[in-house]
């Protein structure tokens, strides 16, 4: 066996023509998802996503009222070292390294990582962190293991990667462990639970985000668990009480301004979709972040 | 709890018996599909929401305290010309005109408009509208087809057949062209977005779609992906945002009063759907119009 | 994350070790359905149910900071009489008999009324009851049969298990005959709609519970059509415009110091879930009664 | 290909109009399930397998070249005492006594008994029995319960309904005790294993079942597991190593000339199947049991 | 809307480039599916078949031990007029005038029709034809419609397209109209029942095949219901008793040295299919065609 | 029938208790599946295995005529290295070390290597193999992996831990590179496709592989994948025409007194499951090995 696995093969997010991604904006899929601790199969998620990216073609975004898909390049998917996490994780970060500004499809949430180091390098400092997530993903091991799809966070933080001051999770309503939690609070990291979503609502919700974040330079990291299963169905640990979609929409649509320096969409498991509910909604998320960007 | 389970209920919607139509209200099927643009399939729809509907048979409306299956006839399904759409639309429009109150079960949302034209040459006059969609559908071409599913209240309007001031879309979402949009608003047409009913309410949303129809002869035509597609996953152009089922039925239920003529429930795509979730909505929905008509 | 993964999690709900239930909390499940009228398939929820726990094992509870798996039991599933509903129902009544603390996973929600009777006998008079359903559940009669899954309640009323007049049902929405609803008002039951939970608001009704329950011992039983379908497809006869998951989590977390004797989670119907979602949430919701307990 | 569409057909079975069987032909449902003792759901059986029939609605039987539909008639669906299964059986026996041949859609296999029961009274004598089955069912008890789906034959032999000796099992696979076994086979009935039916051949066992139950009247009683899981997955009781549906539809054209005074389609669960493909396999079927009839 | 539908994205069979398909074999996809008279759905058949022959790519054909990947080319999916039979029939033989050897993936049977005049005229004369179906397809309407997907081949043997005595039909088996049976043999067509296939044998249909169609230039034309609906389950009008996989690759690995100038793989209907199972069957007998033509 | 019903049997593998497994045979599942090169979700085997083994619990063998539950032992999940394949390799090496007689369920088929080292310390010499399957696993390597799903029997072999002259592969018939195929062969073993099977017959098959296997200790090794799609869909690199369950089963009914010291069934995939199809039939392949040795 040679060449790219099969599952690994390319097409264009939202109609992209191919392109390297030296300059603009350029999606890339990253077909990673053997450090996942439940359901497996987010390898599938930039081909799911990319498909049901087709469907949003066919018009301007309603309220921005501008076509997304304009300039927009897809450069396929990451190589990557079938079945060894260290070996992939760097050559996900010696690849985002060539982009401008890279969004991902992932993927486990496990490329956050390489992803956030390239950045780091590239920008010479810490980023600010928007992290839509039903878990805190900061424990420091997974089942044993380094560099799990729970532990991205923790070594981001650890290797100075972002800043915890200007990072904030929202969605989080996992089971975690107390010390876990008590950690990552003490970094600095500000958490808005789903219950804090859905009680204190979008307004409140978005302006802190915008405060923790600030002008300086950020990064969104969205694994769609921090969807409800309802609406999200697809994806390997799920927790019920998540956002809506129209949340997410919402939440995104008054980041308008922030300085993102790049996109990951994590965690999308087809396997476990139906009717393309959860690659649909990925799809439109990122769509609603190059709208931030265009 | 009486008769027949509910598994085992014989006849049409909610159980109805055959009939003409000629007085009273009448169900019947459009099984019409061929002017989608994405997924097809909704020519099964008037077969699953029928179907669903049987769940409804036992009992009175919960707050309108009445049995909604006394009285009401289900008429089966139109003949329609196989393949060809525009032999089609003018075969739905004559058998239509034989209707005294007509509620149809689609089908895609290209039914619309021909029974809208046998509407308005019985009442002689433009109706008000109350259109539930993700989509304006007002664009004047689909993909080079004239009679498309996403062109049918373009056509309304240019005919005369709904008045574009007494009309009033809710849950609307997806891309649109710019300039299809604005010829919209430019006829009069009052937008409200999925996200204006999140934000705004139920109430506010309830009292300007009442304050926009007015009292004269108005059309309810509701397409199921004015949901959400966690709610409606059975249809064939989702998109994430949309309403919530219980959204669509307070709003429905504070239109107590309005003077409708007739409605259609359009493009139910079982072959999408999951434990009959969007065919329940949809017949629970068209049961919810019988209780503000009964 | 220590441990197995929780794919590979051994055990009984929550990875409990089994046990007799003499003392502190047990687990059973009773895999009866034969008094559904709509969709069977209950029988195997306790086995979705005690699986999609395993997703809960790794970790505190979010908000009580607490390990809800220490010292719980799984004493298995109920013997049954398969095919014979009286002779099931007192099967279960003895065996219910000899749990100091019981949490079931049903099964249909027939078995509610010989595991209300058991506890009336230990506890020597009538309990309050909070009850999450779509259904009101008090029927005098099941199409004929005394003791079908939409009777429990008419029985446990007449036979004085529970004081109507501390019994609260959330999230009611069916269709239902007048007379039904007029005798369960009439007994002193408190009904709240699921229109009231979207439109009232949480904290209203926590209170409304709290208030209406009491200090007593009380009974917690839940069926999972409280749950819109889009939050739990995989049950027998599902009802649009439910609640959500979130709202079904927030209200039992504001519950905490009532006096619970006992809780049951019922009708969750894996053959009509979809990736787990509604096993997944009727596991969480029993870890959410474990944590206002533990 | 004319009328209309096969997704469109109105009517019965096959499209079938209503009727009372006092004459001809007649299809009923049997919408019984509660004496399975796996996967419940046969009782959704008759709505299924109508449905998949329209798909044959449109030409003539290819071998036979005649129009199965003329003359058929549908009566819907048996009533049935919700939950009890003796008061079921009762009436299942009293309703088919009315049919001058009834071909009845299950429901799960124990209504064949008093199908039996009702065709012996009129017939005067035992009758002949051609038995499609992954099982023999002919279990003295079902986990206590005397009338479960595995024992209808057991009191069928019993009751003299039968003769043993006149009757032939095909597709026999499943775990069974051996002394049940031993049995069935001490009463003379003739067992033909699936694996029999894959190394025999068509022609010997064809030419067997026509010497077992010879010229006398006889019934036909098809348990659809006895088609292998592939294609039949909508079953509760699924045993590997099948019948394909060529094989069940080989050996049914060949059966030409037997007097049968009746069949059953039983334990059609569509809640398991996949893209109708179990309801199209029993339809078929019994559609082939017709153009033996015709 | 203008441009290609959603639905139609380009992506290569067997990961083949693009190429204009001048000179040889090129495979171009024909998404269009309003023809079809039951389930729809084949418009998103080029795609599923394209992901599906991603499992294809690594290695040589097993028999005969070479890489069919090399020199293929993609031409993407052909230009259709959205929701009109007769234009886009004719943009169909239109653009496939300009390919040397063309391979279609599509989309209904119709398609057959043009693809056959735009082969008849380049070649000068009529074809012989192996045609894999359950169906005749020689209606010589589809309810009123001239050219739906069951009148295919009425037209190419009216039209001269095809020479019917070098013409044979494999695995029919549906119900068809004595008089539209009579009317294809009496042309000279030979017709292979799926039951002649299974108690018949390999050897002795294949030997049937090429003596019938010969060594002048022939068309292969599979509809994928020519395989039994537990092989084939995503198609619109399945019928029990087909072709399993292994037979029908055998059939097709022993037509080598026939000299076939193009081929179709119609009626893959994706949203019914399971598990890419049908997917993967039509591209892995696709891939044999390449293997005879390499 | 007698006990609980088999939707409610507790226990492991047919109801089996835990054990050590010192002595007797004993089955183990090992969750692991991050050596696959397609579709994951092989960590999830052991789990569907287990409860699809519940069906065949009640009775004894139909042809063995003994009950096969008696003293067989469950030790539950093998602990792995998640996200390590050399890791998790050496941890099941080092666990099968202490079994007597292990039956694992997998995971992938990367878990073969290691049981076959354990094995092969155990036994001091050099294995026969029975190997079902769709591939040959003796690729070199696996995308750059040393150790994934594909490359177990290339390993094997140049360890010697089996003799490759007393191997078979049975089934195989995927895309392989050929200097692959000719390395297999140049060592020895004997490979018989799956159009082998259908073409030349059970008897002859079965005969080979007693005669290639002989009487020396042997190992079997059950890829799912081995049997076509149709009848186990739930796996992770299906291909078309495979083995019928018939096929496999009347097989392994052929091959008593063989000296088998170990088995393994693997790659069953339950995300892509339908109706346990797959599930049921590894189970019950496993049963019939127990069979074998009882």
């Amino acid at each position: 066996m040679s060449g790219q696995p099969t599952f690994a093969v390319a097409g264009g997010f939202l109609g992209a023509a191919g392109g390297t991604g030296k300059t603009g904006i350029a999606i890339a899929g990253i077909p990673f998802d053997i450090a996942t601790t439940n359901r497996p199969g987010a390898r599938f998620g930039p081909e799911a996503i990319r498909r049901a990216s087709k469907m949003l073609v066919d018009g301007d975004h309603p309220t921005l009222r501008r076509d997304l898909t304009k300039g927009l390049t897809d450069a396929g998917d990451f190589a990557i070292a079938l079945g060894d996490v260290p070996a992939s994780l760097a050559l996900i970060e010696q690849q985002a390294a060539q982009f401008a500004h890279l969004v991902t499809l992932g993927g486990d949430h496990s490329i956050a990582l390489p992803l956030l180091r390239a950045l780091r390098k590239r920008l010479g400092g810490p980023l600010g962190l928007v992290h839509f997530d039903a878990h805190v993903d900061t424990w420091p091991d997974s089942f044993g293991q380094p560099y799990g799809h729970g532990s991205c966070f923790y070594h981001a933080i650890n290797e100075g990667l972002v800043d915890p001051r200007r990072m904030i999770q929202i969605g989080i309503r996992s089971p975690v462990q107390t010390d876990v939690l008590d950690w990552t609070l003490s970094q600095g990291v500000t958490i808005v639970s789903a219950q804090d979503v859905h009680e204190r609502g979008i307004e409140a919700v978005a302006a802190q985000i915008r405060q923790t974040v600030g002008e300086a330079p950020s990064y969104l990291s969205f694994d769609i668990d921090a969807l409800d299963p309802a609406f999200a169905p697809g994806t390997g640990t799920p927790e019920i009480g998540g956002l809506a979609t129209w949340q997410a929409q919402a939440l995104l649509r008054r980041l308008g301004g922030l300085n993102f320096a790049g996109m990951d969409m994590v965690e999308v498991a087809p396997a476990y979709d139906h009717a393309e509910l959860t690659a649909l909604a990925a799809a439109t998320l990122v769509y609603e972040y190059l709208a931030l960007r265009t």
